[in-house]
């Protein structure tokens, strides 16, 4: 293996990328809310989607274009306004603003990426984009990602970077990456936008299959509260400018490359749970022992979107019988005599009975942040893991309105 | 039809039923927390119980009984420690209590059946009950449900009692209801507990098949927060002292008796919602035009369970989005061109456009406390309904603990 160098670069971190973000006043408090990023040369793209049904226009569009043989110039995300579920109409926001950015630029429409977040179901006002297209695209600059991670965040209160970089025969190799997401978070993908960049040279179902895994990994094993967002996407563009070509996974450099996309991606699925709507605990939830792969997810998720056992967390109390109630409340298969079940290392049931004396262990421990649950089905020999936030008045403060 | 007579009585309404509740110190504030029901006569019993995998030790007892052949006299129950989780200790405590009131009143303790409600995972003091017994069989009386269903409530802010009469040849029926339950509310039944007696004469076959179709008309359709609890249960009591015996669904009083009982099951079935943990609001969401009943189900869940539309309904907020991306969440069949939802009962979206001045009509209609969500999924002839409550500061101020 080749020395990785992680750092906390964006989407402008890798070699040939440049990037904006600029208030066009679809945020009501008059923040930067349209980003850019624009590559030097044409990107291979690979991407995953939301699988809600009710997808938004403009993923819709984006998804289309991935999933096509062309290469990408251009991500134009926006924050504020999710064009989701808005017919006829969003998919003319759509279509007139990469239209507007494909004529200014003087590229095709069908090499733009195009992203919204924020609230389902409100117009979006495209002129509010295109007549700020000038200044956007003026200030277009390398290194200039902190702008453009600005740009896209909602309820968010932090920006989410995340870099790697290594050399392959002395040429380094990069990868930046910029991301939102805070509320809507669950399987089939968090409600959230990720844009990875990288300087790489990958054939497209190469890089289709290593983000596909890296995506498994990390942002389909998060919960903030079980809600699915129609507006989901994680997409990576790489546009070989750092003159490495990576073409099968035998080929040196593609296990760093691998290794890099996973630690990114799990960086940032795990600050999207932080930084959860009013989220004030780091739950991770590891299951084994499971017959099938599909009971160890199960198990995760009843008690990762437990309200009760989400309450708790926040309450820091040691009432360890929610986690076994949401664990019975499963279809999975259990072999009670081998189960075994423990809260922060804490073993509180096993062998069919609990330790009536755990909770007292249990309380002081809870006072920390990170909090794991482990779970052994003791029914077969599949695990998997989440990670989850508690459930708190900010989240319902947030989400009232 | 006969004229049914609804009413708001308990378990001691029916002739032959004596009932008492009395404060044994299993709940810290004091208050009734033992409850107990004797039948005169011997009771034919039906049941449905929780289909967590974590049965509590109580209600494994009572369901071998329900399901046995033999009949019921006594019903005990607590509240304020679920004995569950508890592994031999709890099954002791069940074996000591029901032992102890087998002796007392001179019966076999295969002749009572026994809950809990409360905390999980914590020891119940069987001596608290079993020191009170006398206590508690003095003071049982006819009319008296008033204590014991006060003393089976939690969380509980009122009582939950229904009752219902109709006459068969001029002999009053009667049958009476006495239930608890305000959190942990969802599928394969409520966290609840729900005692129905009557004085009918009926076959177990029959009562079973009656009291199954009534659950599955009322508490299988409620959630409050999405958790299933260890103890749920809902039990029958037939004593027969009306001297009116139904022995088939074509016997004059089958179909009186079975209206009622769907009757007073949905009218517990409500009020448990209304009064769910935090509760300010009654969502009713009904999906039609489904392909399969499963997916008209997943649909009312996943909207009556979704924890940002339950904040928005809190807020009063007419956010719709958060309904279609619920419903977008599932994999259930939809028409996209026939689709259609309505949010009390302003449609704001149908052939595949959401009308954008539908939040502006919603929003002062949403200051009722009575919601309704129609979704016709324009995919088959398949309907079905749920009810739900919100999600508010106070729902998780009680769950912190």
């Amino acid at each position: 293996m080749l020395k990785i160098n992680f750092g906390t670069e964006g989407v402008t971190f890798p070699q040939g990328y440049k990037a904006n973000g600029f208030a066009c006043g679809l945020k009501s408090n008059g923040k930067r809310d349209v980003g850019m990023v624009v590559s030097d040369l044409p990107a291979v793209t690979a991407g995953t989607f939301t699988s809600n049904q009710f997808i938004a226009s403009p993923i819709a569009y984006s998804r289309k274009i991935v999933r096509s043989k062309g290469t990408v110039r251009v991500i134009l995300a926006n924050a504020g306004n999710a064009n989701a579920c808005c017919g006829a109409y969003g998919d003319k926001v759509v279509s007139d603003s990469t239209g507007a950015v494909a004529k200014e630029i003087g590229i095709s429409a069908k090499e733009i990426l195009v992203f919204s977040t924020g609230k389902i179901g409100g117009k979006l006002p495209t002129e509010k984009i295109v007549d700020h297209l000038p200044e956007i695209l003026k200030g277009l600059k390398p290194k200039n990602d902190g702008v453009f991670s600005e740009a896209i965040l909602t309820t968010d209160t932090k920006k989410k970077c995340k870099s790697a970089e290594f050399k392959v025969n002395g040429k380094p190799v990069r990868i930046g990456c910029s991301a939102k997401g805070a509320g809507m978070i669950e399987p089939g993908m968090a409600t959230m936008l990720c844009f990875i960049t990288s300087d790489i040279a990958m054939p497209k179902a190469l890089l289709q299959k290593t983000l596909s895994e890296a995506v498994s990994q990390s942002f389909n094993r998060i919960t903030v509260d079980g809600d699915m967002s129609t507006n989901d996407s994680v997409v990576l563009l790489a546009n070989g400018q750092s003159g490495v070509l990576v073409k099968t996974e035998k080929d040196q450099g593609y296990e760093e490359f691998r290794q890099s996309l996973i630690e990114i991606c799990q960086t940032i699925a795990k600050a999207i749970v932080e930084d959860g709507e009013g989220a004030t605990k780091m739950l991770k939830v590891s299951v084994k022992g499971a017959k099938t792969e599909k009971d160890a997810m199960e198990v995760c998720r009843s008690i990762g979107n437990s309200m009760l056992f989400k309450c708790s967390l926040f309450g820091e109390s040691p009432d360890w019988g929610r986690i076994l109630s949401s664990v019975g409340a499963t279809k999975a298969k259990i072999n009670f005599k081998n189960f075994k079940a423990s809260f922060q290392g804490v073993v509180f049931y096993k062998n069919g009975e609990p330790d009536f004396k755990a909770k007292e262990k249990i309380k002081p421990l809870l006072k920390k942040k990170n909090i794991e649950v482990h779970i052994d089905l003791g029914a077969g020999n599949k695990s998997t893991f989440i990670w989850a936030s508690d459930l708190t008045y900010e989240y319902v403060k947030i989400n009232v309105v």
